[in-house]
């Protein structure tokens, strides 16, 4: 009953061998090797379109180096309030990129597109003193395990665009949302107007594998001296594309989000039918919100079970009874059947 | 023939079967797992004390985020004019650190005591126009395959420590200097006044596995900011721990370097039985820098050798004659009795 | 009848003159001059206490080098969401500290110190994730020309010395502040728990003449480095000195603050009086905050007052109806009575 | 006898009064005013052709913003080996560029074309592990006296434009250089090929008046962001404005420098006709490098003499003799001949 966070989840097997066959013989380094280079090319065939793939070590450093470089002195980069850049990063997106961080806030953890804009509005291109609009960024899926419609990355879209800015999408949960929303790597990106994508795949069943792709590769060209002045720049790279290699085969990256969504939507539909707890919010992704009583919360504890207790929204103050909790359950590739059924049973 | 570096090898079979054998099953994340601390309590075994071990992606990291954690403005960090932090780092030492280099000039790839001492006179703590000296760094096996002695590593940190200075190793090839001095870690590192350590296992068989080591743990409190701040906090950092396992396990770290140090005897010995090529300076370690005919060169080339040509060192113009060429050759855990023969054959 | 802003003013003449007498003759540079001293030492005098001072050319590098001088990695500072380092500093407090900003509301342009203690704690000192609380910045006289009162400062001081945090004053228009509460320099400061001011003359009649104050003198040792790598160290410190030394001379500055206080106070009472205009919140140093039909603000303009319309504020969106305006007055040492009279009369 | 360094000297009593007279009146801030703009014209005037003009407070801001306007992650500047930027900066070059600097030999304080080239040629623009080639600054009047001829700056401009590179001129003493070598500022800057330019005032009798100058107002725009972020934009721009105004006003600034300079040729001619003191090395501007018995400067100091003694330059370690030592005299717009002929009797 490991629902604390996909992270705490190992390598799935396929990914784990395709690692393990890379390991013998001799390639060369810092990414230029054979298998560096097929890798990159299927990440053009997943996106249908050639792009400029970049690993990196940590999502951070892919959301970190992606506004890095669209930077400009002055620069403000504006994300969801509640979003992994501004919250859960140590200031590394500031510290890298120089741009501070806005956030706009917006229902279900998705940037509202009037907020953005009346926001943008306020930090236009001569501003000298407040500081100038750099860019934005969304993550999809969302932290609290909502995902943008392709309208509302529409939405969005139009605003950056209108405004001439670029547009970064911080996938850390990219399969996740793509199999949520049952559309294509190209529709949920290049199509809506990304122009940035933190690719992760380390949520998902690889052990370290993250990814920066640009869908304009001219605009790539400054992140090879800014992914090494960052210390993101593996000697034996090909450890990363082989992971990638594994994840892309047969498409397993998607089955494993299916399986990680399909356990969720389970979780879900099990604590919908339960009189004593209830979702926080509607997800669709990997993510399950739910409020339960104390007593539940300790007794799967006693169980076995492992989740995060959430702070409640400040937005939704009221949204926990006084002996009730607010905990998030997190799903994955290695979430199990029985898994779901032993924690739904310590609510009933 | 593959000697153009020792991270162009894979990963050694025990520290690839360790890493495979930890990826199924949960742990929790960033660096708290039982895994993780088992493997921290190996490094104060292996070192003989208590220490802070900090996982990062790349040696870059390390050396940049060990230097960053004893900067001050207009601080000056101390380096070998040959060092990997000053030429092939792209700057990250000084991007994290906000801390210049300052180059010390030195035979054979270390640092000559005399010269540190005058040069880190120039920069006293209150010259607030030149700036101040805020540490010194070796690089131990040097960028050129030489060793510092364990007297050579007394006499600077002598310098060090009557300065004040914080002293840290670039340990990217920690052991094979190890096993060419004979020594145990303790010895080579705090028993010599070495406070931080970057230890690397990559170029040793490892696939990526870097950690920054500091010998007083108190020292080490903001490093757990600087790491996260700078996105080298892995989430699943078991699969970092994993591999430090298996190469630690039962001497395998010591038993890899012997092998690859013991390559490069073996071409150092053949080279110097040859009429027509003959070793540039005398190495102790993994590397071996070779003075060959330039027809030689292509021979080797044509036959599948990979290894780089080396740029002339400013100090030493005359090296090398008009048709001859200077080559680098960087044994590892790979490399077979087999593969040097071969080499050596191109030679004759 | 220039109403823009203190800044738009020029030098008092009894500044300009000391200026002036000090422009002869030779004397040792970048702040070891007798005259940088001598004022060194009035300072101290003024505040009741041994201080160390810092000349700086702008307010702005007082408040981010203040910042900077108490910076952690992954640090923050709170400062009201509507303070100058927030607003119009162009990012420069975060690019010099690497603190990141977060903002905390309040009404009347002055921090709530429940809604502060709620949002430090949020960032407690081992939160590697979300960043730690690092220093608390006021502004007084605030940007909307309210004043905290000695309690109201006791009040936040509280909080910063319950969470070990340094509390910095951003003393543009300290002088306005001082003489509206009728308080002493140290009653208004260390008395109250300021660590660190940003004394600001250049608004209240100096040319240029800004320093940041440290109440305690042993944490201000790395301030020297990081003023000169900042960029603000003087040659000619001297030139500050003296307007210094003449802006202090007599109580000078003082008197230029209960003139430039007065002279708002004469528009409040003028204000209150009409029947078309009043005033958008009480203030009590030099800037009104009125709101006035648009005619009136047109009338204004045409008869050559100088006052910009201030954005509405996003908590009172139905601050002023659809024919009217909010506009901010400042006054200055240099505003006459005849220059309130005739703006009044624009209003009648 | 002030010779220890020009910036000992106050202001020149018509910049001063310039200076008085616009301290009166209201004036818009930020460099908006009519005085900031007339005199920006005056730039172009000078300099005929158009150019941007931006205020900073220190000679220090000039250079390190002038430097950061041309950055690039990973980036390398070249300077002299004994340049302002790398010896007396306090490392703010590389703390506002993000640019590393790269120091080049040369003689008499001069780069050395060829060694600019091959040095440059070491840091190509793909060289993501070594860093690349980003600015190239020259220093004219040089740090230690001389001047680059106009055929000297066209063979390090060539250079440059070879390799695509912006040249920058440290112009601290830039009106010394210019009257020594009887050119005009367009002659000396971009008829030769200088992009960007740090013009310096306070030396040559301003109390605080540096600008940066770009001759390319196109590559300008940043410089906006870069200068407020930098907290080095003043509120009262007018008052560097003013000193301006009557620097240029009727060849002021060339007339004080050609006082300046003539000072020192005094200096030189005396010193050349003891037997007791000689010239270090030939210098044509306001500063004179000689080597006196040690007894002489005792002498000269107990006479009230104030001047700096030299570090014994690297490449000459035999320049003096065991009872000699090495000093530096800088002459200003405040020398007199008495000052001259009083120092030279403490030679006799």
């Amino acid at each position: 009953m490991f629902f604390a966070s996909d992270n705490w989840a190992g390598a799935h097997s396929k990914v784990a061998e395709r690692l393990l066959a890379a390991s013998n013989g001799f390639a060369s380094a810092y990414g230029t090797s054979e298998l560096d280079q097929r890798v990159e090319a299927k990440f053009a065939e997943v996106f249908e379109r050639e792009v400029a793939v970049f690993f990196v070590a940590t999502g951070t450093a892919a959301n970190s180096l992606s506004l890095a470089s669209v930077q400009k002195p002055g620069g403000i980069s504006f994300c969801h309030n509640e979003a992994h850049v501004a919250e859960d990063e140590c200031g590394a997106p500031d510290f890298f990129s120089g741009a501070r961080l806005a956030t706009v806030e917006g229902a279900l953890g998705k940037i509202d597109p009037k907020a953005l804009a009346t926001k943008i509005a306020r930090f236009p291109q001569d501003a000298v003193h407040h500081g100038r609009a750099a860019a934005v960024t969304i993550t999809q899926a969302t932290e609290i395990g909502t995902v943008y419609s392709l309208d509302e990355i529409d939405a969005i879209a139009s605003i950056t665009k209108a405004n001439g800015l670029p547009l970064h999408m911080d996938g850390a949960r990219f399969a996740n949302a793509l199999v949520a929303l049952g559309a294509t790597p190209a529709e949920m990106t290049w199509k809506r107007g990304i122009d940035i994508l933190s690719f992760g795949g380390t949520k998902n069943g690889c052990w370290c594998a993250e990814a920066i792709v640009f869908f304009d590769p001219e605009k790539a060209k400054e992140m090879h001296f800014i992914r090494k002045r960052a210390a993101q720049l593996f000697s034996k790279s090909r450890f990363i594309a082989a992971q990638f290699d594994g994840y892309f085969q047969d498409g397993l990256w998607l089955d494993l989000a299916r399986h990680s969504n399909g356990m969720a939507d389970r979780l879900r539909a099990g604590i919908e039918k339960t009189n004593s707890a209830h979702l926080a919010w509607p997800t669709v992704s990997n993510e399950v919100f739910t409020i339960i009583p104390k007593s539940s919360a300790r007794t799967a504890e006693d169980k076995g079970a492992k989740f995060y207790e959430w702070p409640i929204p400040e937005s939704q103050p009221d949204l926990v009874g006084s002996d009730e909790t607010l905990i998030r359950l997190v799903t994955s590739f290695a979430t199990t059947e029985a898994d779901v059924a032993n924690f739904l049973a310590c609510l009933a």
